[in-house]
């Protein structure tokens, strides 16, 4: 076998299938998946136990080279230790795939690491693909292949039925999940657990699902961007066949993750590049378990808002309330029912109700399933509506209702989403309408169909990731306010006037050119945080108070003769932004802006992008930023400011493209106010070629 | 009957129960509830058809005077034309509670307000009680009363075991919520859906409820907070007695909810007069139907922590860091496991595992259910911990683990919840273990648990409800500087030095006093909103300055002599705050605090309480800020910073209650920098007795 085969086909569709430490006994994992494969899988199923002729019935081979023929797809139920070898042992016999459920590799210290690293190498020489170590295995319901020990709470049985796939880096989490999709009525085909991934990693796995027939939408526990390339990719591929995947990416808290120089530097925890990343994918991003599973099953239905107009129907006005609240915090709008239609439902319903989205349909007309098909089609069917939730639903007349929403909804392309509570839910995600159980987990599923509506519809505008950051050397130095200046200047962004200085009398000089009040601020190549050293005075209204500044900047910097200092002009009010950019190793340059200067922290409004960033994709950012009350209302900014600002963010891109030995910009504040957007204060850092080498 | 008895004693444990309106089919609404009557109530039950001699075997009568004895309860399932009659008969005849299903009410236009009216005059005249109209009915489990025609999923049968109360002003989202707590396993023993409220309103029936002994907690569902100080009331009784009542409030959006002057006019939406109303009278809110239940779930099982230490125990890693970041959001502390107890955890669970918070015991460990009780006695029992999250358990080995967390959580008083998925999450709470479907629901479930018990532990300091915040008139009319700077100055907040002027010589002088650069303001009393007239100028540097920003105000104001002008010190930079006052015509007044000056809409970071306020409840409201952000680390406020603004938020409360012909106050901003806060600018509108009157 040579590695020019490095699909997971043989992972997902094995001809055949062994387990190598197979048990008589069904409890142990060896015997469990043993079982599992006599009852499902409909090729051959080899077993190998160096000790027992027969297994569970079934005959087994004392040894992998005694098997009859090359399995496709290998399970090995064994201690660590004897996986290696193993592993050496099926790659020879010509297996296509293995997957090592086994702990005690790289989690377990350096001779786990090592045991880790032959399985890496063995993949990477053999071809055959391995999942795990440390793993709970895969499942593949279209082919019965059910490779794994987890304890399965419902009978799972092969089917040919298209749904969910499940990639998880935790074993643990993947059958959570899967058992929280099966108990929505989500059907999952398949499943894959990564554990340690010595070679394929959940990016890879998320790829190879994604261009699977019977793969509808893909759910991701990720707690670390292994692969990041090729999370890319597959992302932009998922999005081009219209196949939603979901992310739950496990953050780390932002405290102490990064010691950086700026604010941009510390701005950039690794959650955020994790989001700049999902973003830059296309992949949807869930808060909790319970959202993972209640958003896939909305996405999965594969349906899409052409608009963001949402029809609200329920049967209790304060449902309506409750949905119409939250579909507002998401962007979402609630056009009112237009006349025709309004008549149609008034005609319908009892006095109490409301024709006016949010409809109020009232449990009465549920009663009539007649008179709630005639609602349901007029609403459903209206133009005005780009997507339809649908809550509430009676015991008595549940049957004949669903059995109208299917018909109602077959009419039209538009996504329509039900929520209904208890088992209920079930029935109505089993008649292929996603449906959740929750009125606010369903407002919340139809922000995120508008939110890959977007994501898709801007698919085309594909940036690669630049990738690559990695610095052109391990130390870094601080541009000078000159060399500061000059940069951002050059990439168009603009900064206040201000003169450099060195001592008392040209400090003086230089605040006559710019005009009182001044600010005084130490040169950042000398002091980063300036203002924790008092290297920053604002306000200064005169020769004197210039004078007083540069001495004590002197005696704050330990300096004795020339001190470099900046004299800048004082720049009106206005908002404060901040705006910066950094480059990471592995995901290399990204852009962000915040809100508040000095507050940034404080208020922790800050959205970041991935380089390159175009003028849409830096509105964006702005637009995001408080809720969207930043670009909207009165005190908020107007288009023209939001277009001046996006071209600060776009400038900053470009320049962390083209200068790759710049690691880190930090423009704060950013002050927008008359006549536009200037920097007040900027920072850069560059990276500088190591001393001891080349 | 007199009207002395106004309690819900017969509307929760009647002697005896009727159907006005009783049907023989079953299916009808009328035949349901007798049918459940019949079922499940043990005293005599009474029927009443004006058209059979029995209804479903059992005798009828055919009017209400020929009932054998008057009921304690009554159902009326009646036409809502019908429904004033029977109510005066049966008040007529000493039945002590009746129960109104019909619409056709209130909801229904002007007769139907009639209808109601009638009702609540009977009530109030005959001391008989009513519920609804418009409403579902109730249930009494311990007494076997099942009056409601509501759709039950389940079979519900009368028990004794204490559970939760509901009650909810929509029948629709009160049965949605017995459905949903019984699908979580948390009992429900009571259900009462208030409708239009006649009479009897959600705070009269949580109230009744809170006393009852087989109510441990309340879970409720608001549209209109009806009756504001039977629910304060209620609330600090439940408060007293440890019985949480969590409420979900459905807002309205904020936009055009009140005309308002000023920024805390508009600032004070109803909503957030509902949250301080909530805040007063310690009842919890939920943000969706799903965390009403899992968190009155948690509250219901009657432990609260005695501190903020949580010990987070979980089969997976990443699971451990999802509850850590939900926890640490929250505000909760997860402190090292000491080293004795990380000892012990460690001989117990495999290297790959963590004894350390979050603890992870894997998998492995709870599939040996001897070592798993080991690990989880140490960890509960230690003192280090004031709750602890148990998130994880294995099909395998449930039963055995489930009974070890029983036993381990009865040798403690500290709360112990439980994350299982499934159907495995019925079990744990029916046996009495509070237990989510979700592990971030689990970490925010142990959040609302700290919360009440801070709620708790402040309930002393009981503050009564000033209410009555009617004004003295209705026209208002808005101070001038002076007399705003006086009025602020008496409650020793601290104002900007500024002088008034009143025309360009007058100004001159005053800024020559103030000292340059100054700002040049119109009075509040010319024009409240002073920045879209062009009515505020900044850092005017210069004599010329001045005049021409007082020629502007004259033009802009629409004067041609003398215009009222402020001419005041430029304050230094420092962080922006609003803080204001207003008073609601039901709940008296209010006092809030933002962040950001103008940007307070944009940020839309705001808190609000209800006069009176304490230091200790204004620096509560200053850490709820931002997440906390805003006075916790290097660019925050310091507690002598937190203390002053506090004083500043104190004395308005002060001044409300003190003054209580001021509607409105707006500080805004409040300017926070050295020597401490300061009063930049201030509006103040006062009522003014009405002319045509006294």
């Amino acid at each position: 076998m040579t590695p020019t085969d490095r699909s997971l086909d043989a992972l997902f569709t094995p001809a055949s299938v062994a387990v190598i430490g197979a048990s008589d006994d069904p409890a142990r994992i060896g015997g469990r998946v043993l079982a599992r494969f006599l009852d499902h899988f409909a090729g051959p199923v080899y077993a190998v136990n160096a000790n027992r002729d027969t297994v569970q019935g079934h005959p087994a081979a004392r040894s992998i080279a005694d098997l009859p023929a090359a399995p496709d797809l290998a399970v090995l139920a064994l201690p660590a230790n004897l996986v290696p070898d193993a592993i050496d042992e099926l790659a020879a016999s010509g297996c296509r795939a293995a997957i090592v459920f086994s702990s005690g590799f790289a989690e377990s210290g350096a001779e786990g690491k090592a045991m880790q690293d032959r399985l890496r190498t063995a993949a990477a020489e053999s071809g055959m693909r391995i999942i795990g170590p440390n793993c709970v295995g895969t499942m593949s319901l279209p082919s019965g292949v059910l490779a794994t020990f987890a304890d399965l709470q419902t009978d799972v049985t092969p089917s040919a039925q298209p749904g969910v796939g499940i990639v998880s880096q935790s074993g643990a989490l993947g059958s959570v999940f899967f058992h929280a999709a099966e108990a929505l009525g989500l059907h999952v085909s398949y499943m894959c657990t990564t554990g340690n991934e010595a070679d394929v990693s959940a990016a890879e796995a998320i790829a190879a699902l994604v261009e699977r027939p019977d793969v509808q939408a893909v759910m991701v526990y990720l707690e670390a961007l292994s692969d990041p390339e090729v999370l890319y990719t597959a992302g932009r591929r998922a999005l081009e066949l219209g196949k939603p995947i979901v992310a739950l990416k496990v953050g780390v808290s932002d405290s102490g993750a990064r010691a950086a120089a700026s604010h941009s530097g510390s701005l950039a925890a690794p959650d955020r590049f994790a989001q700049a990343l999902l973003d830059r994918a296309g992949i949807m991003r869930a808060g909790s378990p319970v959202e993972l599973v209640t958003v896939t099953a909305a996405l999965a239905a594969g349906r899409f808002p052409a608009g963001d107009r949402v029809a609200v129907m329920t049967l209790s006005g304060g449902v309506g309330i409750m949905i119409a609240d939250a579909l507002d915090a998401g962007g979402l709008s609630l056009p009112r029912t237009r006349d025709e239609t309004a008549r149609q439902i008034e005609k319908l319903i009892p006095e109490y109700g409301s024709a006016q989205n949010p409809i109020d349909y009232t449990a009465n007309a549920v009663n009539d399933p007649a008179g709630f098909a005639e609602i349901l089609d007029a609403v459903v069917t209206d133009d005005d509506f780009d997507m339809v939730i649908i809550s509430g639903l009676a015991m008595g007349t549940f049957d004949e209702n669903l059995a109208t929403i299917k018909r109602v909804r077959d009419k039209v392309t538009k996504p329509v989403v039900v929520s209904v509570s208890g088992a209920n839910s079930v029935t109505v995600n089993r008649h292929g309408i996603p449906c959740v159980p929750d009125a606010v987990q369903a407002a919340n599923a139809v922000v995120a169909l508008k939110t890959y509506a977007d994501l898709r519809a801007r698919r085309s505008a594909e940036k690669p990731l630049l990738g690559d950051g990695s610095a052109h050397g391990t130390t870094h130095h601080t541009l000078t306010a000159e060399e500061t200046r000059e940069l951002l200047s050059r990439f168009t962004i603009p900064v206040v006037q201000e003169i450099d200085a060195v001592d008392e009398a040209s400090a003086v000089q230089a605040a006559d050119t710019v005009g009182y009040p001044v600010a005084v601020k130490l040169d950042s190549a000398v002091a980063e945080h300036k203002t924790e050293v008092g290297g920053i005075r604002l306000d200064v209204r005169d020769a004197a108070g210039v004078r007083a500044a540069v001495a004590d900047m002197r005696a704050a910097s330990g300096m004795t003769g020339d001190v470099p200092v900046v004299i800048q002009q004082m720049v009106g009010r206005g908002l404060e932004l901040t705006v910066g950019a950094i480059r990471d190793s592995t995901l290399g340059p990204a852009v962000l802006v915040g809100l508040g200067g000095v507050m940034v922290e404080i208020l922790d409004e800050i959205e970041m992008s991935l380089v390159p960033v175009s003028h849409a994709d830096a509105e964006r950012m702005l637009r995001k930023l408080c809720g969207g009350r930043l670009t909207t209302g009165p005190r908020g900014m107007d288009d023209a400011t939001v277009k001046a600002v996006g071209d600060v963010i776009v400038a900053l891109s470009s320049l962390m493209a083209q200068c790759p030995d710049v690691t880190e910009v930090d423009v704060n504040p950013l002050i927008v106010g008359e006549p536009g957007p200037v920097a007040v204060d900027g920072l850069v850092r560059v990276a500088r070629p190591d001393m001891g080498q080349d």
